[in-house]
């Protein structure tokens, strides 16, 4: 069983959509890339910092899902991440109503002693210093390094987003992101140029138009699922990363052919996770559910054409 | 071989995109529908109108193609439809500089005697009595109707597009006219809502992100090929429409799933549409071309994933 290392916030989350309203509850980046990869057969490490007011009902919950959680520092006298969100009308947008840092404003990640030689590393959204130094303890070279990361650390610290960049195989970003990072418009020249800066494997999150997966001069086109009802979009980025990683952590290969499954199982478990608020859905999905909507994918995307 | 009538305006078009611009050059509806249902085993008729000054290189040009001109009528002191666009940098957005309808203004459509039994029918973008009064014509109930519209109709002749939308099999039409037309944001719920008002068949067009193909319960999401560089989007939809007619009049097949493949041949078309000024790459195109545009959808979208 491959070992998986998820670096990232373990958090809470206020989510306001047209469809209502929630207190604090479960978030995190890291909370959904693992509940994600918690869907595959692999031996999954949380790395994240909490405060002593958060729940052990949520630890349970993660660690029910046979994630390792002693690399979750807990800072009895600090208070968790919080974030508050609100959705408008189309989803597609949303304002940041809250942003408290807390306990991550100083997170040391600290990988623990038995998963430095994990094969692959997830790399949440966070500060690139966080993330470069995740990588600095690895004792073996992971087999794949995937990081997310996002506009702010664009804004804010460039340099350090580059240096990590470098030294990762896959990295996942948004279209707007892809953009601002090159300054090109067109995806596929952003992808190139991105190539260059490190990673040999770009994922292109286009929300409710799916995913794009380069890789020199291959691509993949992923659909999202047509909804009738985005309920809650909160954490289906990270949902998608962690199902994408968690594929690819249980399968052992990592060529494009394979990673193809991978972005579709992504975007498969994203596709669960608007369905709820929070982490409703993902942490309370059957096997059954997952094939199903997996055949769906493939219905709405396979033809048979015969070149006449 | 099936017929397939197309209506729709032959037109000249001025063009201009952060690549270049062009003087008055061959455009239409009609006419890229036209030549892109040239690459298929149909006998297809266009229905228009141009004036007195249209060009017979370009009549010879359509007619080279095997389409049939005999309801394209000529009015010698007229003057042919003129519309002059600009492309903004990121090609999804652009303004009309000039619309000169000319003999578009009082355009009575007459579908010559020997197309009134067609197999299919493209209604083009035009006024929604002038699509009406096409179908009036017809002698034998059609295997299939499949409309184009836009925003403008929606906004200046809503009463006569809900009368046409009630007499045809498939709709085309893009993603912000889809939610204009029914009041909905998912396209989920505005592909429902559009089935009720008679199409069985909605295909929603979202250029850079593909097209989606509604009937019922079934959805099938094409891909748009990811280029590097967007040259001139002018006619990409009514390519589109092109193909997806063209193949479906000469395989004779209306099933969902044949629509599947017509929906990929209409995409790569209009892949190829867009990779130059106006008709040039579409009238230029061999079936090679073809083959192998195909065959990168294939590989843009096939996967074999194995559910364990």
């Amino acid at each position: 069983m491959s070992k998986l290392v998820i670096v990232g916030s373990v958090a809470f989350d206020a989510i306001e959509t047209p469809f209502g309203k929630t207190d604090k509850i479960l978030g995190g980046a890291a909370t959904y890339i693992g509940l994600s990869a918690s869907h595959f057969n692999v031996d999954s490490s949380i790395v994240s910092v909490v405060g002593g007011e958060f729940p052990q009902e949520y630890l349970d919950l993660l660690s029910n899902k046979n994630i390792d959680l002693s690399g979750i520092e807990i800072i009895k006298d600090g208070k968790t991440f919080f974030w508050s969100g609100l959705y408008h009308n189309d989803m597609n947008s949303r304002d940041t109503l809250i942003t408290e840092l807390n306990t991550l404003a100083d997170f040391n990640p600290i990988v623990p002693e038995n998963y430095r030689d994990a094969e692959i590393v997830m790399l949440g959204n966070l500060h690139p210093i966080v993330q470069s130094s995740v990588l600095d303890q690895m004792t073996t070279k992971p087999k794949l390094v995937i990081l997310d990361t996002m506009n702010f650390w664009m804004d804010s610290a460039l340099e350090d987003l580059h240096n990590v960049i470098k030294r990762i195989d896959v990295i996942t970003i948004n279209d707007e992101e892809a953009r601002q990072l090159t300054g090109e418009y067109s995806l596929v020249v952003a992808a190139q140029k991105i190539h260059k800066m490190g990673p040999k494997y770009v994922v292109i999150k286009k929300g409710e138009h799916g995913a794009l997966l380069f890789h020199n001069d291959n691509i993949f086109s992923a659909p999202a699922l047509p909804l009738a009802e985005v309920f809650d979009p909160t954490g289906a980025g990270d949902t998608f990363a962690g199902g994408f990683a968690g594929y690819l952590a249980q399968t052992g290969d990592i060529s494009f052919e394979n990673m193809k499954n991978a972005i579709i199982y992504g975007s498969a478990l994203a596709s669960f996770c608007v369905e709820k608020f929070g982490t409703e859905r993902i942490q309370n999905l059957s096997k059954d559910e997952v094939h199903e909507r997996l055949l769906t994918f493939k219905k709405l995307t396979q033809f048979e054409i015969e070149l006449t």
